[in-house]
C-alpha cells in the first residue's frame, strides 16, 4: 500500500467537452449552444424517427429474442443492409461479393478500427504515415467532398505517393433528402475501382443516438482480399469491445428490410433535410435583412447538418463572451441547434459580432473555408 | 486505381473463433461445444434473467426516452449503482468519493481502456511493462483469486517492483450465489487502501449478452486523483467509441435501484449459481462411478461458470478427434455448456480420453493448474 497516489503525474484534461462544459456553466438565460451532435427539434430535444420507437417496442416485446452475444463482426443482416444502403444494391462491389461491413460501436468505432487496421497494414514502415492518433482519431481530412455529404477523409501515404480513400458518411440522406444522391461520391469511387473504407453511422438518420450503431464498409479488390481484411478486423474487435450491442442494429435492419417501414423512414429523412435547408435559408435571410457585412450564400450552398459559418475566431470569441453563444473556434455549427426560438437572437448576435470586430469581410468561398 | 490489391500482404487469421468454427464445421450429430461464453439453459439456449425482459419492455415503451447520446463516460446512474454493487455501499472508497466508474462496451471494453490508460500513465518508460497487447488485451493474469470469483489480474511493474491490481469481475454472484461474498477479494484490496482498476461485466449475470454493458471501476487515493484519471479515460473513450450504448445499462440500473426487482434478480442469480454447482457435482459423480483415473475434487472445489478440468492437451485433442467434443487446449470449459442431455456423453468421453491416453494422473491441485 502506497502512501501517495501512483498517478500523481496524470494531468487533468478538459479537452473533450470544454465547449459544452463552458455552456453548461454559463448562468445566462440567453445562452445558446450551437454544437449539438444530435439533430434537435424545435423544442430543443433530440429528434427521434417515429418509425424507430415503434420498431424498438416490437423487438423488445419479442419473446424469442434470446439476447445472445452477436458474432464479433456484428449482426450479419445489419452489415449487409447497411453496406447496400451506402453502395447501392446494384454496386459492382456488392454484386462481386467484395464489399462487406463490420458492425461497430457508432461511427467513431468504425473510424477507430479502420484507422488501426491501416496503421498496421498499410505502409507501416514510415512513422510519418501514423496519421491517425490512437487516442483521438484525428486525421488530415481534407479535401472534404461536401456536395454529397459524404466526407472523403484521405489517408495520405507519403512513401507510395498515393491516397487511400477513407470516407465518412455520418448522415446519409440528411444533405439532399435523398439517400442515393448523398452517397454519390462514395459510389463514384467504388465505380472507379478503388479499394476503400467508409465509416457509416445511423445515429442521426434514425435519431437513435444512444444505441451507437455504426458500420465500417470495406471495399476490396476481390472477395478473397475482403475475407483476409475482415479476419484481421475481427481480431482487432476482439480486443476492443468483443462484439457490438444488438438492439439498435436490429431496429435499423428491420426498417431497412421492410418496404413499408423503409418508405416511412425515407419520408422522415426528407422532412428533416428540408427543415435543415429551411433553417439555412432563414439564417441567411435574417443576416441579409440586418445588413450584416459580407456574403452569406455559403450557408445555403452547403448542405447537411453542419455548416461552416465563415466567422473568424475573434468573432466566435465575441459571441461567447458577449452573447453567450457557444460554437467551435472554426466557426462550424450544427444547423439543427438553431430553431425558431433562438434564430433571431443568433442572427442578431452574428450581425453584432461581424459588425463590431475587426476582420476581413465574411462570405468566404468554400475552398477558403477548408 | 491500382490493378492489384493494396492489401496483398494482409494474412488471413482464424485466431478468433477457431474452436467455434471447428465445432460448427463438424457434421457429427454427437458434437458438443464446451466453450460457450453465455450461460446456457438445459435446452442449450442463452439464459436470460426474466426480470430483464420485463424491464426492457418497460423502458422501450417509455415515450419520454429521447435516445440522446449518453455522456462520454456513460450513464451516470449506472456507473454509480454498478460501482456500489461491486465495492459495497459502505465501502470507504465510495464514502470518500474516490471510487468511480466508466460505462464501457462490455467487460472487454473496460479491460481495454484500463489497459491503455496504464500503458500510457503507469511507468511507461519500460518497454517490458507493455504487458497488455493492444490487439488482444492479453495479460499475465496469474495468480487468479478464485475463491470469490473475482479474478485478480496483476499488472507486474518490473521497475517499481510492485504490482498494480487490476481485477476482472465478469459474473459477480454466479460463484457462490451471493453478490457480497463473490466480491470479497476486491473489497479486501480496497479496504487495504490500494489504488486499483476493476473490469465489471453484466452480460452473464443479467443474461443480457448482446447489449454489452460493462464498467471500469477506478479506485484512487483521493477524489482529486479520481477526477484526473477519469478525465484521461474520457479522452480515450472519445477516440474508441465516443459514448456507450444506453438501453442495456438502463435496464440494469432500473433493476439495481428498485428493491423489488433487485430481490427478484438476486433470486435468479442464486438459482443459476446453484444450477452451476449441481452440474459440477454431477460431472464429478459420473466420473467417480465410471472409475475414471485421477482425482476430480477440483471440479467442485472451484466455483463459477468456468472450470479447469485438469485434462491434458493430448486428452483435449482426443476428445475433439474421437468424440467431437470441443474445449480449449488448457482443459478449461464453460460449466454451463454441460446439461442433462450431454452430461453422460461428456463424462463417458472424458473417461475414455483419460483412460486411453498416456499422461500423468488427473486431479491436479489448483496451484498446478494455474
Amino acid at each position: 500500500m502506497a502512501a501517495l497516489s501512483l498517478f500523481l503525474d496524470v494531468p487533468l484534461t478538459r479537452e473533450v467537452n470544454w465547449l459544452l462544459d463552458a455552456y453548461q456553466e454559463d448562468p445566462s438565460p440567453d445562452k445558446v449552444y450551437l454544437d449539438h451532435r444530435d439533430c434537435q427539434t424545435e423544442m430543443g430535444k433530440a429528434w427521434v424517427c417515429p418509425t424507430v420507437r415503434q420498431t424498438l417496442l416490437q423487438i423488445a416485446s419479442d419473446p424469442t429474442l434470446d439476447h445472445e452475444y452477436l458474432p464479433v463482426l456484428g449482426f450479419p443482416e445489419f452489415t449487409r443492409a447497411a453496406t447496400e444502403l451506402a453502395l447501392g444494391r446494384e454496386s459492382r462491389a456488392v454484386i462481386e461479393n467484395r464489399a462487406g461491413g463490420v458492425h461497430t460501436v457508432g461511427g467513431t468505432g468504425a473510424v477507430r478500427i479502420g484507422a488501426e487496421f491501416l496503421r498496421h497494414w498499410y505502409n507501416t514502415s514510415s512513422p510519418k504515415q501514423r496519421l491517425f492518433s490512437s487516442s483521438c482519431c484525428h486525421w488530415p481530412c481534407l479535401p472534404r467532398w461536401t456536395e454529397s455529404h459524404c466526407v472523403l477523409c484521405s489517408l495520405l501515404c507519403p512513401q507510395r505517393k498515393r491516397l487511400f480513400p477513407f470516407f465518412d458518411i455520418p448522415a446519409q440522406g440528411l444533405a439532399s433528402g435523398d439517400l442515393d444522391r448523398d452517397a454519390w461520391a462514395l459510389r463514384h469511387f467504388v465505380a472507379q475501382g478503388f479499394e476503400l473504407f467508409c465509416a457509416q453511422s445511423f445515429s442521426k438518420t434514425f435519431g437513435l443516438y444512444d444505441e451507437r450503431v455504426g458500420n465500417l464498409i470495406v471495399v476490396a479488390r476481390d472477395n478473397e482480399t475482403l475475407v483476409r481484411i475482415r479476419s484481421q478486423l475481427q481480431k482487432q474487435v476482439m480486443g476492443m469491445w468483443a462484439t457490438p450491442a444488438s438492439l439498435g442494429a436490429r431496429v435499423i435492419t428491420t426498417v431497412l428490410n421492410n418496404p413499408a417501414l423503409l418508405n416511412k423512414w425515407k419520408q422522415s429523412l426528407r422532412m428533416l433535410a428540408e427543415k435543415i435547408m429551411l433553417i439555412r435559408e432563414k439564417l441567411k435571410e435574417k443576416l441579409r435583412i440586418l445588413g450584416t457585412p459580407g456574403f452569406w450564400d455559403h450557408l445555403t450552398a452547403q448542405s447537411g447538418t453542419r455548416s461552416f459559418t465563415g466567422l473568424l475566431s475573434s468573432q466566435v470569441a465575441f459571441l461567447e463572451k458577449h452573447k453567450h453563444i457557444y460554437l467551435l473556434g472554426s466557426g462550424q455549427v450544427s444547423v439543427c441547434s438553431i430553431n425558431s426560438h433562438n434564430l433571431d437572437y443568433v442572427a442578431q448576435s452574428i450581425n453584432e459580432a461581424v459588425s463590431s470586430t475587426e476582420g476581413r469581410a465574411q462570405g468566404l468561398s468554400w475552398a477558403e473555408m477548408e
